[in-house]
């Protein structure tokens, strides 16, 4: 399938994906739905407006004239995957209606470079997995040893804890280092200070498009009918104020100053083709978080950086979903199992996504072994944390065997000085 | 100072008290704000229709219209203030102007009887702090004994964490009792079940009226004017979900399937009769954890408890929020000196108040030492965990030389059964 949009190869927005998203432009500044293909934004709200959606069944006018995608989510699954295939067609090369209509697509496409995007979700609640072995292998040999790894819940629980939902900005917002408490060294009292160890942590998010009641749940098979897409979210992490609050009800201050997502979500209909097997579950998990279909995603992930003085970003990680032990669907369906209502924009958290390698640590408490080691950059400067003006991307895409990709753009960030 | 409308003695509700709450009627049902006096709501949209607001600087048109405090709350807090004292002088007694109104008197008042309560507040994200050193130490001393009871960090900062939003609901509130994995016993694997140790905690929360800017923060001295009022707060807790699933992340199935606050939310204005001095704290905090002037309340608790066949609620524990040891000012300092953003409606609770003797725990885990201990009940029975049926109710109220109330009415929650 072809659009009459020109999209080159290494595109992550061809017409196979579609993601949604929320823009505005300098001539009309209320955030509205677009779509993105190629280097341009479909406006939603227009093509809506022009009647070309109108054998959409359930797609209520006025969804798309929103400054989140809420609303739109809230109709349900049908009416999603409805609505792409519906715009799927108007874009494909072969269809004239919007292709021959110059006016209408005047007034329809925005490029990318104009538009100013915005949070796509209004986020009621946050929540953050642990979901990679590797990661929590990894930080487990860091701060218990080898013997001690895992906890002995985490092969039998997609491990969560509640996040900050205020603090989650879209790609491209600065991120400001934070102050906190912190021990100098051992045996000394705390001091309040900068950080001196901020981290990002390379995850994936998962956007709740519908819900459940309180006293409900959802299970793993019903799961991808209630989550919308996925996203990339990077979970600045400040490790040494983490390292002196979290026991033992869990990281606060250390995650909560700043979370940033990308701003196209990518809906799991696009994402369906690159289903695949996930890690082997040993030893077979309860009832309710069985599946019996595959519910892992063959992502391929990315971390790069770019100093204050650097004029290109270096890879510095490549990761993949598909090394995540609990599923998406797994991480819903625990969190629902207790009867925890979901509601339309809540937002689940993957967890680092570490591989079996050292180059696809998501992490630099990873790659730098808590700081012990040295993560080398081409013009021979060095990282073992995040410095003042570093700039974070983390892309991720989905490549087909025709070699078109199905990606999420930038998430990107840049480190702002501490207010100290 | 005294009302024409008649208030008893014990009534939670004077003229010196006014707290805010959302209601609907069977004749008008959409929720609107109201303020309870008495046995009475005041529907304070009709009041401000009547023009008897008018002089309240700031006051916008339609913010008691609505179904949530958050647009009057976001208002700031010299409109909730100036607003209390313009609404305390129309319900005075010797004020003619609503007194004497006999139509506006019939269009303003409701019977609390006939009203239906709602959520007051639209939460965006809650908290919930650990800030009572008395519970600290006994959960401490029951799960690592005497020599570690308080954990290295509690000194020195008033511990908290994320808490989920959307399983908040009001008084009256059924709470289903929650599924999940627990252990059986030592060296077996968990197994799914309902939950066997259905705990409450005793806390109050705090409502932010007024929040800051991602990347600043609010000081101890300014906190009081970003708390819009305090509410009564039961944090329903799963006691063998929670054991089993909280290392390393903290609670989550335990504590997110369901917390029950009182419909009505005192101001600080109300309260600041009764600040009083907390206690002493030893090390001195850091410098953005000390305060200049008095933060604790003395706020009288008391949790009750009536089974399914009982025909009355009994005290079971009694306790107060001046034993509290980290202020809700220090709480609030806290969450933001990283720079994490409030947002109006943002929900914090202080944690299981418990004070120093037996009778004055805030838990059942407390009260029976794990489950080792009974509570006895009067009609013979007895309790270690809450059982189907049974019906739980939180107060809390001040108390005046001249023998007036300041309180919060009733947080009552009854158990349900599973759903297995």
């Amino acid at each position: 399938m072809q659009s009459f949009i020109e999209v080159s190869k290494e595109s992550h927005f061809p017409i196979q994906n579609l993601p949604f998203g929320v823009f505005s432009t300098a001539d009309k500044t209320s955030p509205r739905v677009g779509v993105a293909i190629g280097q341009e934004i479909v406006d939603m709200s227009v093509i809506q407006d022009s009647g070309l959606l109108s054998d959409v069944s359930g797609l209520q006018n006025g969804v798309f004239e929103q400054p989140s995608l809420n609303a739109f989510m809230g109709l349900g699954k049908p009416v999603w995957t409805a609505t792409r295939r519906a715009l799927q067609t108007l874009l494909s090369a072969s269809e004239s209606r919007l292709r021959d209509d110059a006016s209408l697509r005047q007034r329809a496409f925005v490029a990318q470079k104009d538009a100013k995007m915005h949070l796509p979700i209004a986020i009621g609640d946050y929540t953050d997995f642990y979901c990679s072995k590797e990661h929590a292998t990894n930080v487990g040999i860091m701060f218990r040893g080898k013997d001690n790894a895992l906890q002995p819940n985490w092969l039998h629980i997609p491990v969560g804890y509640h996040g900050r939902a205020s603090s989650i900005v879209p790609s491209g917002t600065p991120i400001r280092r934070p102050c906190g408490q912190r021990l100098p060294g051992k045996d000394q009292p705390p001091i309040f200070s900068k950080c001196a160890k901020l981290d990002y942590e390379l995850e994936m998010g998962w956007v709740v498009g519908t819900g459940n009641e309180l006293g409900t749940s959802i299970t793993t098979a019903d799961a991808k009918e209630h989550i919308f897409g996925m996203v990339m979210l990077n979970d600045w992490s400040a490790r040494d104020i983490q390292a002196w609050e979290y026991v033992p009800l869990g990281p606060f201050l250390g995650k909560n100053f700043g979370t940033t997502i990308s701003n196209w979500i990518v809906t799991l209909d696009a994402l369906e083709p690159f289903l695949v097997d996930g890690p082997a579950q040993e030893p077979t998990p309860l009832k309710y978080l069985q599946e019996s279909s595959k519910s892992a995603y063959d992502i391929n992930l990315e971390v790069s950086l770019k100093h204050s003085q650097a004029s290109s970003f270096e890879t510095i990680a490549k990761s993949n979903l598909k090394y995540m032990y609990w599923s998406i669907t797994q991480q819903l369906a625990h969190h629902t199992v207790n009867g925890c209502n979901m509601r339309v924009g809540d937002l689940g958290g993957t967890g680092t996504i570490s591989g079996p390698t050292k180059e696809s640590f998501g992490s630099l408490l990873e790659l730098t072994w808590n700081g012990t080691e040295d993560v080398p950059l081409k013009d021979g400067t060095t990282r073992k944390f995040l410095e003042d003006g570093d700039t974070l991307n983390m892309t991720g895409y989905c490549e087909s065997s025709e070699g078109w990709r199905i990606g999420f753009g930038e998430c990107v960030g840049t480190i702002l000085p501490a207010n100290i």
